[in-house]
C-alpha cells in the first residue's frame, strides 16, 4: 500500500488507505476521539478508537501513519473522513510546545516563531506566508521569461563595493580581503550586454547596523535588468505589468488561504507616476512637513500612499527624479543633468523597489566616479565591459520580503523570513 | 513606432519598423553592405547602403538601431530580410576586440571568456550554454511543484559548520564570527518539518584550497528535502524522474541550439544501483583498481560511468551504501548499521548529486554527534528543531554547474559559471 496526499483521495474508490502527517488536535468525545491529520496538501478528520488513542499516547504535532478507510461525510471539513484501523507514531512532538499548528500565529511574536520555525510552518497562517512569498518569487520570474529574460546566477563574493562602500559585510577569501555583494548590479549589466534582458533571484547583503521592522542583513533580491531601452519609462512600465501579473496570480492561486489576511493585491496599471518634488508639494500641502531633504522617511513613505489612495484610487506611487546626488555613481541623469533617470515603488507604505535607467558609456562612468572622487582604475574589470556595445539600459530590484509583507498586510519582514539575520540574529 | 524583436516580426504586415541589437558581422559586396543583426530573440540579415554603412564607421559588436523595411527572402536565414532606411550607433564597441559573437568559444580558454563575458554570452555557444543552465534550474523547480514542494530561501550566513567544519569562508559579522553556508541542509530539514517537501536553489560556498576542471568555491545548488519517506529508494526515485523530466524539457526547449554540443540527456528510469561495494568489484575486475578505500576518485567515476553504459545502455549509477564514516553525521544508517544509506549519482562520469536519508530522532543525531567526538550542545539550536515531530526524511544536492557541464559534454564548471569564484579568481 503507497501512501496518499490528503488532497489526492480518490472519492470515487474507497479503499483502505496510508496516510502520513502530523497530528494538529485531538478531541475526545464519550465514544470515539477525532484526529486532525495535516499533511503537506491539506487537512483531515480521522475518527479513531479512544482506548488505542490513549495506549499510544498520542499527542499533538507528533508525526503519525495511519491506516484507515475514506468515507464520504458531508459534515466533514472537505466532505470526507477517515475511520481509522492503525496508527503508528513515526516521531514524538515534545510534551511542552510553546504554541501548535492551531494557534494564532498573528498573537506570537516574530521571535517565538522564528525560533520555533517548524511549529510556525504548520500553522494556517504561516504556512501561507512562505507558500505565498515562493508564489511571489514564480511568478516573478515567469513573467519576466514571457518576455524573453534569462534567469542568471552570479557571484555573491566580490572584490569591491558595488554601491559606494558602506555597510559591507567583510569576508576572509583565503588570503585576500572580499565582501558579500550589496546587489548584482554590475553583473546583471554585463549580463545585458551579452543577452538583453536578464533577471536573478538571489540574496543580497547589508550591513545595517540598527534594527527595524523594515530592515533585514540578507534579503532575497528580486533582480531585473534591460537592454536597448528608450528610457525610465520602459522599466516603471515592466513592473507596473509584472507585478500587476504576479498579484493576480496570487489572488487566483491562494484565494481561500488569502481571507485570513490584510490583503493588497491591486493592478498597477494606472499606479500615479510622481516626480520627486512633486510629492514634496503634496508633503508640504496635505501635512505641512518641510523637513525632508533628499530622500523620504518612513512617514513620508505612508503619507505618500495615503495621498495616492485618495487621488487615484490606488496606495501606491512610482516617485521620480530623485536628486542625482542621492543616487549611485552608475545612474543615468534625467534630461535636466541634475535629477536621476531613476525610480521607487512606494506600496501601501513601503519602499518596496528601487530602480532605474543606468550610464551605458564608459566615459560618461569614468566622469560619474571623478565627480564623486572615486578612481576609475578601481573599477576597471567592471568598466571594461562598456567596451563591447553595451546599450542603453536599466533595470529594478525588489525586496521579496517586503513585497511579502506588503502584499499580506504584515508589520515585520521577520514575519515574511525563514532566517532572519540582523544585528543581534544569527541563529537558528 | 515601437520597437520589434527579430523572432516576433510580423510576415503578415511587412511594414517599416525599429530593431534593435548589436551587429554580428559586416559583409561587403560591390553594391550592398549585409549587416547581420542580433537580439535577444534572434538574428536577421539587413540590407544597406555601403556609403551610409561605412560614414557610420559600423563595426562588429556595436549596439545599433535600425529603421527598415522587412521583405520575404526564402534564401535569408529565418526567410526574412530588412532593407534598411536608417541605421544608429548606439554604443560603439572597441576597435580591437580578443574576439567576436561569431567567434568559436570552444576554441577560447576559459578565462578569456570570463574577461569579456559580454561577448563570450553573444556567441552561439555562450548564450545557449547559459540559456541551458537556467532551463535546468527552472525546470527542476516546476518538477517539485507538481509534487506540491515549496520553494524555501534560506540564509547563507550561519554561526557554525553545518558539514563538518573544514573548508568554510569567515565572515566578520558585525562583532561576532560568522560563516558562508556550506549547504542549506539543516535549514530544509527544518522547514520539512513544517512543510513537508520543500526545495531551494541558492549559492553554497567551499573554501576549496585547490583549483580543478571540477571545483567551485561557489555554487548553485539545487537542494531538497522530503519527509514522510519510507526510506532511501523514494529519494532516489524522486530523482530519477526530476532529472528525467528535466532533461526532456531541454531536448523539447532546445533541441536545434544543442546540435552544437556533444549533449547527454537521458531517461535515467532505467538508470543501476549500486552499491559501495559493488562498484569496488566491478572496478577491480574491470580496471584491475585495488586502491579505493571509502571514496572514488575522478578517474572512479568515469569508469564507473563506462561500465554503467555497457551494462545498462545509460552512462550513469547511482552509488549507494559509502561507509557509514565517510558521510555527515546527520546520514541515517542503512540496515546493517555501518554502511550509509545515503547516495552519489555520477553522470557520465562525475558526481553530480549527493543525497540520502537523515536522522530524525533527536536522540540519534546526539548519539552520532558523540561517536564523531562534537559537543552536541554546539548544535543546540538545530536538534531543538527535531523535539516537535520531525518526519522520517531525506533529501539531495544537485551542482547546477555541474550538471550543465555533463548534459552539455563541457570540460571545465567555469565553462557554466558566469563569474566563477576559486583560489585564484575573485574579479570580475
Amino acid at each position: 500500500m503507497k501512501r496518499q496526499l490528503i488532497a489526492e483521495l480518490d472519492r470515487s474508490q474507497l479503499e483502505t488507505v496510508i496516510l502520513k502527517g502530523w497530528i494538529r488536535r485531538i478531541r475526545e468525545t464519550k465514544s470515539t476521539t477525532f484526529v486532525v491529520l495535516q499533511d503537506c496538501s491539506g487537512v483531515i478528520q480521522v475518527v479513531a478508537d479512544p482506548v488505542k488513542v490513549k495506549s499510544l499516547g498520542l499527542r499533538a504535532e507528533s508525526a503519525v501513519a495511519i491506516v484507515g478507510k475514506p468515507r464520504i461525510d458531508a459534515r466533514a471539513p472537505g466532505g470526507i473522513e477517515i475511520d481509522c484501523d492503525e496508527i503508528e507514531v513515526l516521531n514524538s512532538a515534545a510534551e511542552v510546545l510553546p504554541f501548535t499548528s492551531t494557534s494564532r500565529l498573528d498573537d506570537i511574536s516574530p521571535d517565538i516563531a522564528i525560533n520555533h520555525r517548524p511549529l510556525a510552518l504548520r500553522t494556517d497562517r504561516g504556512g501561507a506566508i512562505f507558500r505565498v512569498e515562493a508564489a511571489l518569487a514564480e511568478e516573478f520570474r515567469a513573467a519576466l521569461r514571457r518576455r524573453r529574460f534569462t534567469e542568471i546566477f552570479t557571484s555573491k563574493i566580490v572584490a569591491s563595493a558595488t554601491e559606494g562602500g558602506t555597510n559591507l559585510f567583510a569576508i576572509k577569501y583565503f588570503d585576500r580581503a572580499a565582501f558579500l555583494a550589496q546587489s548584482p548590479q554590475f553583473y546583471k549589466e554585463h549580463a545585458v550586454a551579452g543577452m538583453e534582458r536578464v533577471f536573478e533571484t538571489g540574496h543580497v547583503y547589508r550591513a545595517e547596523p540598527h534594527a527595524s521592522s523594515r530592515h533585514l542583513c540578507e534579503y532575497l533580491s528580486l533582480d531585473l535588468e534591460m537592454g536597448f531601452i528608450d528610457g525610465l519609462e520602459d522599466i516603471i512600465n515592466l513592473e507596473r505589468e509584472t507585478l500587476t501579473e504576479m498579484f493576480a496570480a496570487i489572488r487566483e492561486r491562494f484565494a481561500s488561504a488569502l481571507a485570513q489576511f490584510d490583503t493588497y493585491l491591486p493592478s498597477l496599471e494606472a499606479a500615479p507616476v510622481w516626480t520627486f518634488d512633486e510629492c514634496l508639494d503634496r508633503l508640504r500641502t496635505t501635512h505641512r512637513r518641510s523637513d525632508l531633504i533628499d530622500d523620504f522617511d518612513p512617514m513620508a513613505e505612508r503619507q505618500l500612499c495615503e495621498i495616492a489612495q485618495k487621488e487615484s484610487g490606488i496606495a501606491a506611487v512610482f516617485v521620480t527624479e530623485f536628486p542625482l546626488s542621492s543616487r549611485p555613481f552608475y545612474t543615468h541623469p534625467a534630461s535636466d543633468g541634475v535629477h536621476a533617470a531613476g525610480f521607487d515603488l512606494l506600496l501601501r507604505g513601503l519602499e518596496v523597489t528601487t530602480g532605474g535607467q543606468r550610464l551605458h558609456r564608459r566615459s560618461d562612468l569614468e566622469a560619474a566616479l571623478q565627480t564623486r572622487g572615486i578612481e576609475a582604475s578601481a573599477f576597471e574589470s567592471h568598466l571594461k565591459m562598456f567596451d563591447f556595445g553595451m546599450p542603453p539600459h536599466g533595470g529594478l530590484a525588489i525586496g521579496l520580503e517586503r513585497l511579502t509583507c506588503q502584499v499580506l498586510g504584515l508589520k515585520n519582514v521577520r514575519e515574511a523570513t525563514l532566517y532572519p539575520r540582523d544585528l543581534s540574529r544569527l541563529e537558528p
